[in-house]
């Protein structure tokens, strides 16, 4: 009989703490639900009343089958629930439990509060008391706990313990300032086991010393049942105890995934390295290729491995199967690897290719060369349809931009105002024809999106549909040899649905305007738009200038 | 009386295996020479035989107190050690120890050297034999060793007892595959402490599971008196052991200082994140803002922390001294911060202000303001700095700009060939003096740079010593109307110091320059420089023409 353990996501709360991470609306809702689909038992939302985001959050929460946490604090000293305002707006929040952060270490009660330890027990009672009355679940963050546990023992579990009898559901021991170690969590878990059971105390560790994941398994293994943490180890000063590393170990490590069971699904474990490497992207975050389970370098085998021991016998170098968690083993001397996920991408877009078809080495090959340039097709699903699609012969010669210009300008107007205007040219070759448009925006990116988009002729009704959401730049490599990656998302306004598209170069211009003609035309091809046949042929003549120049595809 | 534990590094060894690192011989002198002086037992040098950096290496290498490491195999099947032409290359290298990796997993020796059980046993005693009558320190590192227990506990018993009574001075049992879990390293590691003292024993973890520390820790608890590892835990796939947070942790937490001694003093431990971000910095390597002990935010308060709390009572919010490892409390000023935390962020960059100074309520005001709008200071300390400073008065008027204009073309040549060209025009006014200057560069931004710094007049020695590292764009909310945060990362070139600073625009190249002013005027503050003085003055007419633009400053 398994043992159930809970898992409790404080991403878009404690991991909101980090230096450099907001989290917008849209942000959360999408980050939410990805959290629901892999299986996380308790979505920590945020604090409302602590900032406009949180409290919008919990008035319109998304559905979710997890259970969605209002996070705050207990009680303030010398009122009561219902004449806390701060505390009456975490009760009325739309969520299914409300997660109170209460003092357990004697000195903090002092120190902060001001107030006596027996106060600070009321206070917990109180506050556990009117949430269950609420109709929410109760769980309270013992802040301090393992500190406050080697000044005053007796004093942490009396804190414990007030919120287990007033009806908490999860007592959670926090190692706020992240110091303890394994063997200590061991230990004052167990004892806390004595006052109150396994199944009602939680876990929520930092990695202060790097051992925030060991000390959630360590707790684990003393009796807790939930386990708090964050997606990528995502938190202020040296993070929370990681999700992404935690998840795999209970799933696929024996003395875990035979003695506890989750409510991520082993089909769902499979998401793990794409839900990890959405998240960088979303938060526009360098992802660690060095992570444990879900990153590039993870599988990664180098210095004297013979691809035939390693293909014949995994687990000879392999501490588990990467397609457990969605990665995959890199060879670095051969380039096996790539080409099941290559088919199993294109089956995915209903693209049907025989395994030895040739063109699909050469798709591969072309792949891992732009891979290597920067281009990053995880993301960039309409990229690399179209990549693939062309590989195939099946992407019409829409159009050819021939010249592109951006100027941005900062100057004085006639007022003696400074302004910035920026303006794009663009010239594209449709069919035999030319046409020369000009646009202006709020930027560079803007301003070329819109001459471009302008007037495509014969387009123009597709293109009209089309709208540009969103771009994000990510510099690699670093300095001013950088390359330039930026990702587009477009949106299909007929029918809402959205897509990306990704530029690379050294130029931030032109990478964009790369991402932006890949999405112009997988509009296009999407729509099954005939392309305006041209009837001059193009030639070259070598050395000597062109009579008309070659027009290359960007 | 303490138990003596040893560390040993393997940086420039295994962790040379690591994707994308290459030590030169100068590499390997320098962070030889900087583990010695940080009180490191043995240092692995590296494989001689295995390429000619290694070679040269063991040829000439440097006078160090530290125990100095060549690594190999142990002598190949069927010969023996006098007739293994790599073998005696390694017991001829200049090493005080030679540590050999030995097979110790049953189904490795089989599959890989295609021997019986009996012969690799022979090949470790033999092996071992030939290094002590050579007068060097053997080690043995038993590869796989936890599988190999897992599979076959008495073979891999057989394996390190062998190599001990062949004469060993250490028996290191490795996790080869990283994937074993802290409670088996505890009792795997006890069960060999019954065939071979615990002084004697070594582990050699890797971070598979993100446990490499925790596992290194779990083996010095159960006997092991000898940790490898790497330096800012550099290792294929997930990284090696990391010793810069190894280290810390035994020197600074009681249950392993109160038990154990190492060749690093507390003085030494002051250097470490000196030693950590030096090492990064070698291997042009991004450092990690949030590694333990040394990271830049691992001492970085945030939420609500009163500043005045955590320095009355340090203890209550952090686990250890941060000056302890050499680091530094970080108290971030950010939209949920107040005003004790701007006083002691003040502090820390050295601005005395009193507490009511109304100055105080301004600046506090226009953070909050700013920070609305997208600037982020908890990144951006130069910009910070520029903002109090300015606040109070004390940055001098260096220069304006008048006007600036960027162009991104892509055309064609004159062969024909597609490019790109980004160009940039800046008008500068110093004192009386007008200068414009043009740049061209990789991208707007790069080309922005170019022209504004390339001849600023008096101010140029300081802006020469100036170098564009690195910049991050961040775009906040969404769409077209979305606002741009750049960050831009300077570095002076003659310290070595960088520093961050914030632009905030619709516009991307106006955000970026605006970061770049703040780059420019800070460094022109930090290194005292005088404003050329302006003896015109400016006068605006209101409604006509003004007879010269009001310069505004950005």
């Amino acid at each position: 009989m398994k043992k159930r353990l809970y898992l409790f996501d404080t991403t878009l709360r404690d991991g909101a703490q980090t230096l450099g991470v907001d989290f917008s609306l849209e942000d959360k809702h999408l980050i939410a639900k990805r959290l629901d689909v892999l299986g996380i038992d308790y979505i920590e939302g945020g604090y409302p009343g602590a900032n406009p985001v949180d409290t919008a959050f919990f008035e319109a929460p998304p559905k979710l089958n997890a259970k969605l946490v209002a996070f705050g604090m207990t009680k303030r000293a010398g009122r009561s629930t219902s004449n806390d305002p701060g505390f009456q707006q975490l009760l009325s929040a739309k969520a299914d439990a409300v997660c109170l952060v209460a003092k357990s270490w004697d000195f903090h009660v002092d120190l902060q509060l001001g107030i006596t330890l027996d106060e600070n027990l009321d206070a917990i009672r109180a506050s556990v008391a009117a949430v269950v009355e609420r109709g929410r679940e109760s769980i309270i963050d013992c802040e301090h706990f393992f500190d406050g546990y080697k000044a005053n023992p007796d004093y942490a579990l009396a804190c414990a313990k007030a919120a287990y009898e007033a009806g908490a559901r999860w007592v959670v021991l926090c190692d706020t300032n992240g110091g303890t170690l394994p063997h200590e969590i061991a230990k004052i878990v167990a004892a806390v086991t004595s006052v109150l059971p396994g199944d009602h105390i939680g876990i929520h560790a930092h990695n202060d010393t790097e051992q925030g994941v060991a000390n959630s398994l360590a707790a684990v293994l003393s009796g807790a049942c939930q386990i708090q943490g964050t997606l990528n180890g995502l938190g202020e000063r040296c993070g929370n105890a990681n999700l992404t590393s935690i998840i795999p170990t209970l799933l696929l490590k024996d003395d875990f995934a035979g003695a506890f069971e989750t409510r991520v699904t082993p089909a769902a474990l499979k998401t793990l390295t794409s839900v990890s490497r959405q998240f960088d992207e979303l938060m526009n975050r360098q992802p660690n290729r060095h992570a444990p389970y879900v990153g590039e370098s993870a599988f990664a085998h180098k210095g004297g491995i013979h691809a035939s021991a390693v293909n014949k016998e995994p687990k000879s170098y392999e501490h588990v199967p990467p397609e457990s968690v969605g990665n995959a083993r890199k060879l670095l001397v051969s380039n096996q690897a790539g080409r099941s996920n290559i088919l199993a991408e294109l089956a995915r877009i209903g693209m049907e290719v025989a395994k030895d078809d040739p063109r699909l080495a050469a798709l591969l090959d072309d792949v891992k060369t732009r891979e290597a340039q920067g281009y990053a097709y995880e993301a960039a699903d309409a990229s690399f349809e179209l990549l693939a699609r062309r590989a195939l012969g099946e992407v019409p010669d829409y159009f050819d931009v021939d010249q592109f210009r951006v100027m941005v300008e900062r100057r004085h107007n006639a007022k003696g105002e400074l302004v910035t205007v920026s303006e794009a040219v663009v010239k594209v070759r449709i069919g035999d024809d030319v046409l020369m448009n000009a646009g202006e925006g709020n930027g560079p990116v803007h301003a070329l999106d819109q001459a471009l988009r302008k007037d495509l002729g014969a387009y123009q009704p597709s293109i009209q549909d089309l709208e540009l959401v969103d771009f994000r730049v990510r510099i690699l490599t670093g300095g001013t040899d950088a390359v330039t990656r930026v990702l587009i998302e477009c949106r299909e306004k007929s029918t809402g649905e959205r897509w990306f598209t990704v530029g690379v170069s050294p130029n931030i211009v032109d990478a964009s305007f790369e991402a932006l003609l890949d999405s112009v035309n997988f509009k296009l091809l999407k729509d099954g738009v005939a392309a305006v046949a041209r009837t001059e042929s193009l030639v070259r003549f070598d050395g000597s200038a062109a009579r008309r120049p070659v027009v290359e595809r960007i």
